[in-house]
């Protein structure tokens, strides 16, 4: 099958990332048109995803020269329901500001265009309802929204403990969003919609439930923010089943980024954010788990290595150990089998590096 | 330019893997042929990774009937070294026995494939140094070994530490290298070998420098081996530059997979293994780093969710949260803004999920 | 000078664990008489801790026959205001029941005994105040309330980093307050006043301030509590100077005892009651600190040792490692010393156990 | 029973907190006597643990007016020897330099004086086993090693758990020894006479056996020292059954002070020295124990509470949460019940501080 078409609308900071990820490191996938308000930084970016290898000098393509690379580059479109639009687009992802999203969510609805929409999916209730319905008259889920905690590694293994029932069910949730800083322009508000959504996606996602009730404090503010602006919020949210989640968002906490649940359940809790995987009191315990096998602590390294395994090749280069250091460790396990079997010190015969590379 | 093409040449655990991997994660490749003494397991992965889109149903594709998933899927080779000279093979990935590695090696370096070798790159230190020499003969480096640890994000952050000289000279490593249990068929030469090789090429690669001499210790053994089989056992390894690392391999350490490594330096030590990134011992402090911002901190979850997009996409589904969680989300934050606003609680006004989607 | 006598009122879990204290861990302190409306355990308990050298077996005490242990032993008193109002007893600590407290505490005020209370300090604010203005009249303070997290080594480390003020003016707290089990007994009034009270005077405390408004949220109960019992529950304190604090309360939390605190500052945040310390993200940062010296790393085993030492020389034995070890160990440093300048194994020469000691 | 009468030799750093310990934290201990070569550092010594309450002012003892605090003090001798022999001393603590410990450890045996003898017990081998041969010969243990480590919680806990056998037989110890730095005296035998001593003493201790060959490797030191000095060290212990330690010991680390103590078992390892109790890896999990309850959790605190509660009576003053502190949570308990009933926000009713105690 062929690789799926993929065109970027909006391509700030999220948006660029997106735009580099679905070109170097997704699988399936081709990043085919850009657009955004600012066509300057439009064309930089598809200029700079269109090379490649990506990183390579002009001589070591060399081998490839039947290679196509330009043409079937990134191309800049103005109009970003042209883009939604068109043939060689097969699927959008909308990274555009949220003011402009129904408006573009609908165009996608229209041209039967799956879409993957950074949140807000619309900026108030209203509208995002007028957007579930369209969909639902089409029949067919086309819209997927960027909560992508549901996607990370520790929220995707606290959601499966909470769900296997092991703990029991989930009573309370202990919630803190915090960023070094916000600019200038910040407004209590953009904690709510742009902070605070993330973790309200978080509860609904854990309990499978609705938020009923929502009350916001406003403790006094750090003096970093300007008057009338509260900065940090504590939030409780009261879903339908009578659970219920305490919030702090922080955004100018100074130290770093750090989001972090604690979920409490009947017979002990667990928390994810602290940089370890799923923490847990359980059982009379404190701790995490250890991995299995060597698969499972290296998933990611095996990844990479590839990666940039297939980057350099491509590149007509290497990029990692080469020969010398499988020869070096061979070499070394040699004198240690000597020194399992003599239980004595060995030493190590290596050739000479610079006769045999001559470097 | 166009995808490198990739074959995989032995399909146990470790190939199976990457030849996954490849076909499935990996941004740029393609893989279209495997080989592997047992025939039989190498046409059944080669079945299961030409089938696309993955766990997709039948009806699902119709949209993109127009595929030739089939002619491009990934073929079985019965000969390695056929599959190493096939012209639609760019490069190799051996994950072969050792005792045939030298074999392969050289003829990826006679028909001029990069090729990623697993350790080890050949079963002792003279045929090691044959290919090295094969190779550098040939003016170009077309051999990577597996020693895929120096990819990891831990170790990577730990080398760009040390090779910073903030802790000023590396003095000692501790390390730390433990497997659940091995096989009954384990002898005590394979903790060298096999799992001793990764700490060699870590040692050689944090220090650059390398081993001049190695003792290995064997303290009384588990009494979960057989008799005569050392386990765990302790290495001493003496540097060129004067510096020592120990490290304990242990293979049935019963509790599950550990690898570990703590440098001491001159002004601190730092430990990566424990599962929370970079943990420093360092200005009268312990602990490590805050992440910067939200894209360092859910880098993964980004790209897991527009992977797992693209291949819902493909099937003609969404993998994710969808247009509903947008709206529902949006509701709370409205009720959250008009609770910022009074400091008291709101009641979330959420439309009724089975009147607007029908279920 | 001469040790202060003390009577305890009270000799249940609490209140026999501070007679104990006094008799046994307390420099400067007697205990000279315990009361109890149970006569019976107030009666085994004062024979308990008038054995001394506890522990000891009849012989080994020989050597100090002169010894006036029973004459000094501790008496067992019927009426508590009797034990209050005795010329023997210089300070009493108060474990009884709450309910009696405001009675027996006025009658320390009118005998001018000072006394450590256990919490709470009265039933209710009314009484409260009485004793509050009762005190004050004397113009001395004699009354102590139990507040003891006050002196624990983390809180106190907590409180001296917030008041420091390197993390900045402090903004919110989190904390949590789990049991492992409440008895059948137990009644949802018992967490605000047995257990948030500890929670209320940390808040107090930590911000010097009082707290002006209070919510307690009840989310719906573990399945471990009867009907109408609320647990977990969740209080907001709202504090003169505009602080917010949030508690959660669980005391059927299954897994153990855990009580956590996290300060939440304009520079950065401090949790304790992770067991480890002061743990603070602050600077880009997580962690801890490293003890400066021995002393302070090893100070509780300095005061163990030493007490053991004199409870063991009391009853004529030693309770440590012994002169053998001392020499067994100046061996192996010897060796030591020899390896260190020859850089090979060296062999200990120890002299056979059994013909020096003769077992 | 009377308390023990104590004399402390050696009154340097560990000494003089020695004797402050016995004066103020131990109970059923009296210092009455101190000797040090150096007078002077012996009196002021004297005089200040002389002086009771400590840190009260003159007129604060006034109620204890019979009191004969000075006659009770805390005397200096010039003679260590004098100071063993004394009727007035019943034990001693010998903290004087190594060089003169064999000369008073046999003094103490000549007069049947108990003592606790600070590391190491003499200077050599030689001369440790002429004192376990004489303390043999008079039929009484009467000599303790100030190998404080036993003592320590941590340690305590990891005995316990390596003995109790639920990791099954303990193969391997990975032990480290850091301290923040030594003086510009330090020489490199100083690193196994006093600090690699004590790793000695763990080693022996945990596997309780004898210690049969050691090695001490030299890694390129730290570039801190001076020529010929070598810091840090990489020692190697085997054991009479086996099993095998290895200790790194350095003492100009730079950060702070630390020592840790890893022991691997049959089925997990056990890691104490990282702050957080002992740290296991056992039963495919990481983590530590939850304290069972608070008194467990808050022993230390109720310890403190009560010394310092006495410290402060016998100086007629209290040290801790007042009546007010009591009132206050009384208040508060009262709102949050009230809230606990009605589910809403509450004032809290607090009586004027100023107004009630006119400050």
């Amino acid at each position: 099958m062929s690789d799926l078409r993929v065109g970027v609308v909006g391509v700030g900071v999220m948006g660029a990332d997106h735009a580099e990820r679905v070109a170097r490191k997704t699988s399936g996938a081709r990043l085919v048109a850009v657009a955004d308000a600012d066509h300057g930084r439009a064309e930089a970016l598809a200029a700079r995803l269109s090379e490649w290898p990506a990183g390579g000098e002009s001589g070591s393509t060399a081998r490839h020269s039947g290679g196509t690379a330009y043409g079937e580059g990134v191309r800049v479109v103005e109009d970003p329901l042209e883009l939604i639009a068109a043939d060689d687009v097969d699927a959008v992802i909308l990274a555009s500001p949220g003011s402009v999203h129904a408006e573009q969510l609908f165009a996608c609805l229209d041209h039967g265009k799956p879409v993957l929409c950074e949140k807000p999916l619309t900026m108030d209730a209203a509208s995002a309802l007028q957007v579930v319905e369209a969909e639902h008259k089409l029949g067919r889920q086309l819209i997927q929204v960027g909560f992508m905690r549901r996607f990370d590694p520790e929220y995707a293994a606290l959601k499966q403990l909470l769900d296997s029932g092991d703990l029991g069910r989930t009573l309370v949730l202990h919630n803190v969003h915090r960023n070094k800083s916000a600019g200038p322009a910040f407004r209590s508000e953009m904690i709510v919609r742009d902070s605070m959504v993330h973790e309200v996606d978080v509860a609904r996602w854990l309990f499978d439930e609705e938020i009923t009730r929502i009350t916001v404090h406003k403790p006094k503010p750090t003096s970093v923010v300007g008057d009338g602006v509260f900065d940090p919020q504590l939030a409780v949210f009261e879903l339908a089943n009578g659970a219920i989640a305490d919030v702090e968002v922080f955004v100018n906490f100074q130290v770093g980024y750090e989001v972090r649940c604690e979920a409490v359940a009947e017979r002990g809790s667990a928390t994810i954010g602290l940089g370890s995987g799923v923490f847990t009191r359980a059982g009379e315990r404190w701790g995490g788990t250890m991995p299995a096998d060597f698969r499972t602590r290296f998933e990611q390294a095996y990844d990479v290595e590839v990666q940039r395994w297939v980057d350099a090749t491509r590149r007509g280069e290497i990029d990692g150990p080469g020969a010398w250091d499988g020869y070096a460790a061979a070499a070394v396990c040699e004198a240690g089998l000597a020194s399992l079997s003599s239980g004595t010190p060995v030493e190590v015969a290596l050739a000479d590096r610079g006769n045999v590379l001559g470097t």
